[in-house]
């Protein structure tokens, strides 16, 4: 592994509220790991290669917290549904083609690309049920030398006979067949478990999946209260269950030991957000999908106050874009109408908090990722916003925030993992 | 003036719930106007050039209804501020630079360079109070060949003393030489009077710039109802007017004889609404910017079932993006919020829709724009969306809903206006 230096205009942040800005200084990377960020590069570090981004602008790499690769092939398309009928109509025709291989190769050969030249260092990515092409998937992954979690679905109920495992000893048999077959396997990419939400798995599926984690200590992503007419489904399917959350606490399958995401939280009440907190589940905020499912807004505000454990998702393809500084401008976005709409007491997010939940939060879910903090992880990206031109003067923070709105992956000149350099 | 035809997959609307799609198909210019659309190319035309784009799309030249030339510099910055705060903060600093000739013509250039190359056709357009800096942005729209109405803007009170005019009298003075220098001077850019908003024009302009439209025969443009804030304020300044656009309409500067934009409408009331659909007043809806300020959603809904006059407007710098393809599917996402968090009996905007509000609907500010039903001005736009894989087949009309989610310049190949090939 490779020492070196970068020099340009750094920005991190150092905490939710709390971004830093160096106009043109040094970013140090030893063993994999930052060493800091000077504005004078300290005399022991003058021995390492110097590469010069001078005039370009160095952040953290960002994590994609909910994304699903096999719906990548029709982001953008089919956008006047909700959630249920979305999922019905879009969604599971789509995956049950991965059941062909020559199909899910050609697929996620454009999602892994795409992937590749974004500013996404991390992700956590849902697969189909199908554990053949859930492995292509994660060994085009591997390739990349991108940091993801990748999981095989488990949906043994309420789902079309053509995307539905016939029982949940099957679901769990094929989960425990991937899982032994890519523990080993990879440097980068390693399993997640990935229950589709409650209305999809049954109870006893999760009894089996919750065996299935303790005994292989996997974390595990799933959704949770993203659309009223989902969350009056668990209600009428979980009539023991105290809320949308509680039915996966139910099995263990809530944080705690085991490290979890859930997508959303749109319509998160006390109850739901308390037991969150507690745990530590990791809330992937969506904003794009929650808008063009018309799922609403999630009360960023709110998990923000509390100092909860939150990132961003594109979800594509409820979300049409894998940018996840796309993702930061449609957060701050999002909670000005909710504010304006829905809530005047739940102040909109700002650009040092998008940027923070895009880099810092979402990272926290893989360790110290997301920062340039001593001892963070040097995931990094190199912006180059040289063709976003402009007649006055403007300061690397403006440039910054010019970026999250305007930049494509045009503007992704570099990009490195853990101290590798991607391209 | 040339006649030829163009072969392609062809998408245009026929009114606002009818979009029709035709797989290569072709589309005929003549005299700079369409003669149709033919999935057989009919014998009389058989003669004529044949342009090739099987494997595109085009579509009818997309309109902005409502930009400012002047704040493209700084899109993307200062997002987190309200309108009143924002237009001191950064709106007005930026827009007194255009004094300097040199700068405006360094900052014109970056914006009507970038105008050219996307899929806008035609727009009306906010420059600023200087007239010499709008001749310099009219001489440089002019060579792009685009059709637009500039208008120099007129405010002579509630303005910081370094971009307000000294009384009435100059402002009006300087309209006439502005507007007695242009009149004659372009083939493809017209004037249009641009008092700022009612808060910066005084009753004395109002009732001069009255004067001028009558004897010039000029359309006008102004803001109307975008901000809670800037509504009080409003009501302050004009106790005898009933409501807002009133205090437009008693200087007989809203509609009528006058073709008028008002954009943004955000918080019209029943009054306001009736008057502008008796007056036949343009609506310029701009859902980015209305998001960015934090202002909220117009009722899109309510002026579509009323069959008001209505297109979209990208309102830079409050929106980031020139795209009226973007402010499409910002149409719809804002519209799905609005529905979700405000009001449940406005339905959200539809993709046909809002194709419509970005093409025919706005269209008509120029006449007969936007279409290619017979005898429309030939405004064409060719998509080459070949760059955004996808592993299945995908329909026409799917490939245009991607286009409004991910399209950018790089997608638009080749542009025409008023039959004459831009790019």
């Amino acid at each position: 592994m490779k020492n070196f230096v970068l020099k340009g205009s750094i920005c991190y942040s150092k905490d939710k509220n709390t971004l830093e800005v160096m106009d043109e200084g040094y970013l140090v990377c030893m063993d994999g790991k930052s060493q800091g960020v000077y504005k004078v590069l300290p005399e022991k570090f003058r021995d390492l290669e110097l590469i010069d981004y001078s005039e370009k602008i160095i952040i953290p790499g960002l994590t994609d917290l909910h994304v699903h690769a096999p719906q990548y092939a029709f982001r953008g398309l089919g956008m006047d549904l909700e959630l249920l009928d979305w999922l019905n109509t879009n969604t599971f025709p789509e995956e049950s083609k991965y059941k062909d291989l020559e199909y899910a190769r050609r697929a996620y050969e454009i999602y892994v690309n795409d992937l590749k030249k974004s500013a996404t260092t991390r992700a956590c990515i849902f697969a189909t049920l199908h554990v053949d092409a859930t492995l292509l998937l994660m060994d085009e992954l591997e390739k990349t030398g991108l940091k993801t979690m990748v999981g095989k679905v488990n949906m043994d109920r309420n789902s079309p006979e053509y995307l539905c495992e016939s029982s949940a000893q099957d679901s769990a048999d094929a989960t425990i067949d991937w899982v032994e077959k890519v523990a080993v396997k990879y440097v980068n990419t390693q399993p997640i478990l990935t229950p589709r939400f409650i209305p999809t798995c049954s109870d006893e599926l999760m009894k089996k999946l919750s065996e299935i984690q303790k005994e292989y200590h996997l974390p595990l992503q799933s959704h949770l209260s993203e659309n009223q007419g989902e969350i009056a489904w668990v209600k009428e399917l979980c009539p023991d269950s105290a809320f949308y959350g509680d039915a996966y606490d139910q099995f263990d399958l809530f944080g705690g030991e085991c490290k979890t995401i859930m997508a959303h939280c749109v319509s998160s009440e006390e109850d739901e957000i308390s037991r969150m907190q507690e745990n530590g589940v990791f809330i992937a905020h969506c904003p794009q999908s929650n808008t063009n499912l018309s799922s609403g807004v999630a009360p960023v505000r709110t998990y923000l106050d509390r100092d909860m454990n939150m990132g961003l998702g594109s979800d594509v393809a409820g979300g049409a874009s894998l940018s996840i500084l796309r993702a930061m401008a449609d957060t701050i976005q999002c909670s000005k109408l909710r504010w304006r709409m829905l809530d005047n007491t739940l102040s909109p997010v700002t650009f040092e908090e998008a940027f923070y939940l895009g880099t810092m939060g979402g990272g926290a879910f893989f360790g110290k990722v997301g920062s340039f903090e001593k001892s963070y992880e040097f995931d990094a990206v190199v912006l180059d916003d040289t063709n976003l031109l402009h007649p006055q003067e403007l300061s690397v923070k403006e440039r910054l925030e010019r970026m999250i709105y305007l930049a494509d992956e045009r503007n992704i000149a570099h990009k490195y993992v853990e101290g590798r350099k991607i391209f």
